[in-house]
């Protein structure tokens, strides 16, 4: 039941433990891109209204969260700014605002939360992360190969396994149709509805096809190349006959040489019904799935006129984006509870207060987490409880006994083993702990 | 001039150089805060709008950015949502909505950045990093001295240098003011010109408390204490007449005490004048004045009833904030040209392609940072341009004549010498090259 204290729908608070988590899996996606050249771009998280509206439908326009202009224009209910909804918007704004003072290409990785007013849901968030890597600026395939080997080297390193990559061109579509007669004026109707090959029965989708005013023989032979057992044969050899075709099966082909020391063969396939909804792509198109077929980890392609569409420089372009939260969702969780200390300091008198503030300090010093005892009990048991609960592997006790020793007792908490260490040489002991 | 293409007013693309600066001092501030056992806490970008309003005063409820309601309700011009003023509103929900699932205490840091619809300007922005940190639930004044140690080797580690912690506590002020025999009902506008202090002559001040309703002589004599050469003596001697001031010296003695080991002694002094301008703390307060008088790095204190004010529990507190901008400006910058790669890898015939693509590979494998060339130029001298603006130690060249000798030519692109390396001891030669 959501509470006054909640966060706002479809948000999240991110606890140590989850936070811990998601900065662990960004740090190795940075760590790979960086391997690849690529570099990371961080932009504002709200740009100006009019940068935003119109580049994502009308659809994507209402999911838009806008900023009411402030002061005495407050009272207009008027906006002037809006939440990021993607990094490409962003991307293209930059690339025409920096043009020349980029490296060429430009080749740039953007990390972070993206704001969408859609209808909250499982794994649907309104704030969410995205992580997109593009190349501006080439026409080689090697930067469409680039963004796929990251891709996967993101993926394995992540510990998943089992993903696949289905690989296609527009071009090789744009044949297909030509290949099988189908009237240019039908072309993006027809596409939308193979794209659902995946989903529905081969018959609806020869229907749905001939909704669309495509005969029904034609429907038929189209769908029945697309889902023969030799699919990719037939296709192929239907695409001989078509010059756009013949290049886009280039384009595949091309990809999968350069690929193929980078990811294992089993892991790439040429799948040439694979569509990708969105209709600005020009060349080579990919998707990630997951083992199981649980809806696609990343999806991608060369999209060489979206960056001046958006109201960037006409550079071509090509990339790649990453289904965060669903791969977030998908990673090992650790079994293991949580350890916020290596070493806590009890404080079992007043007196010692600046004494374990020193031992603490020692053992930070050491390179170890620590922290003192800060509540108000003075009872051995109720700090060595406060010691279990945060995971500290080591407790130090100083009591009247210890000083008169001249010792510090340090206790292993897995064990219960305790040794008295001279308080001279605790700092040693620390660096020990911490090495060892 | 701002262009359309440029962020919005107030904001910042951070393009790779910049950010990568940026957040090299985050690690390392997260990286202290951790060894403390401070624990990340990440809230949303935005709150209820009613979470924030009238948290922030008058003034502060202008600059909140807020978010317009969304489908039907846009057209109301209403506001439901808000973006993050600072992180202290949003711990005190957070307080409130985890209660005992967090540690007691519970000693969290944020990081990240908040949004101020301020006037832009030098170094001010309408986006920008706030880093907090904080322990609820203890009343001990080790938590007060853990913050102050912990900001220390932050700014210690940061490479600053020469930066002065003040230190005071607000029952020191209350007691100056009951031995100066200030009448309570003046006290808040007496402490607010005290503050100014650093800003204007003694006279000025004596004039403006007058103004307020002080004596003169009264006033004369409160400013000529806390100005004296002995002004620490003699507001020591003054507040021995006070319980409250004797309170507040024993807060600042014990505090002192506890850093004294971790923080070297000239970089801690009791300010007895030092007022802060926030209202809500209610014991000991602190500074951190930066070298030569640049205004202050970081401050905080301790504030026993915000988080209940804020909506949360009632729980005591402390904690500190560091003026991320500020300090980010004082950083040392690099001035090595920053490099994205180490290894470039051109690509002299098309034919060579998947072989250069996998010479890239093998770099990465070893760790290094490493791209084939992208462009269109078959020249080498083009390319070798390419790899020198990336700032990439060697260039990979491999052409007809290392086709036939079952080699590659490894340049370094610092001293422009060149090694044939054979294919098969390519991996190797990275792996050497990568250890250095």
């Amino acid at each position: 039941m959501p509470s006054q204290f909640d966060p706002p729908s479809g948000t999240r608070d991110f606890l140590a433990a989850d936070w811990e988590l998601r900065e662990h899996a960004f740090a190795r996606i940075r760590s790979v891109f960086a391997r690849y050249g690529f570099e990371p771009l961080v932009t504002p998280a709200f740009e100006r209204l009019d940068v935003l509206l119109g580049k994502y439908g009308d659809d994507g326009d209402k999911l838009i969260f806008k900023i009411l202009r402030r002061g005495e224009h407050e009272g207009t209910g008027e906006a002037d700014l809006a939440l990021r909804y993607d990094h490409t918007v962003p991307l293209a704004r930059v690339a025409a605002a920096y043009g020349s003072q980029l490296p060429t290409p430009y080749k740039r990785y953007a990390i972070g939360p993206v704001w969408r007013a859609d209808r909250p849901g499982h794994g649907r968030y309104r704030e969410f992360a995205q992580c997109d890597l593009d190349t501006l600026g080439t026409t080689s395939a090697m930067a469409d190969a680039e963004v796929i080997c990251a891709v996967n080297d993101v993926l394995a390193e992540l510990g998943l396994s089992g993903f696949r990559f289905l690989l296609n061109s527009r071009r090789v579509l744009a044949g297909l149709l030509e290949a099988f007669g189908v009237p240019a004026e039908f072309g993006p109707g027809v596409l939308i509805t193979l794209d659902k090959l995946d989903k529905l029965a081969p018959g609806e989708v020869i229907a749905e096809l001939a909704g669309r005013g495509l005969a029904e023989n034609q429907a038929a032979q189209l769908v029945g190349a697309l889902t023969a057992d030799d699919a990719v044969e037939q296709i192929r050899d239907a695409l001989k006959g078509s010059d756009e075709g013949a290049a886009g099966l280039d384009e595949v082909d091309s990809l999968l040489s350069l690929v193929a020391g980078q990811v294992p063969d089993d892991r790439v396939t040429f799948v040439p019904r694979l569509v990708r909804g969105l209709s600005y792509y020009t060349g080579p198109i990919w998707e990630v799935a997951a083992e199981g077929g649980a809806g696609s980890l990343a999806g991608g392609g060369r999209y060489d006129h979206l960056i001046e569409q958006l109201g960037g420089p006409d550079v071509p372009a090509t990339g790649g984006s990453l289904g965060m939260e669903r791969i977030l969702l998908m990673l090992p969780q650790p079994d293991a509870v949580r350890s916020r200390l290596d070493v806590a300091v009890t404080v079992m008198d007043e007196r010692h207060a600046a004494r374990s503030f020193g031992f603490a300090s020692a053992a930070r010093n050491a390179g170890l987490r620590a922290s003192v005892y800060l509540g108000s009990s003075g009872k051995l048991g109720r700090q060595l409880k406060w010691a279990n609960d945060a995971g500290a592997r080591w407790a130090v006790i100083y009591g009247n006994a210890e000083e008169e020793a001249g010792t510090v007792t340090v206790r292993d908490m897995t064990t219960g083993e305790q040794a008295a260490v001279p308080v001279a040489r605790l700092a040693a002991h620390f660096a020990e702990l911490a090495a060892g």
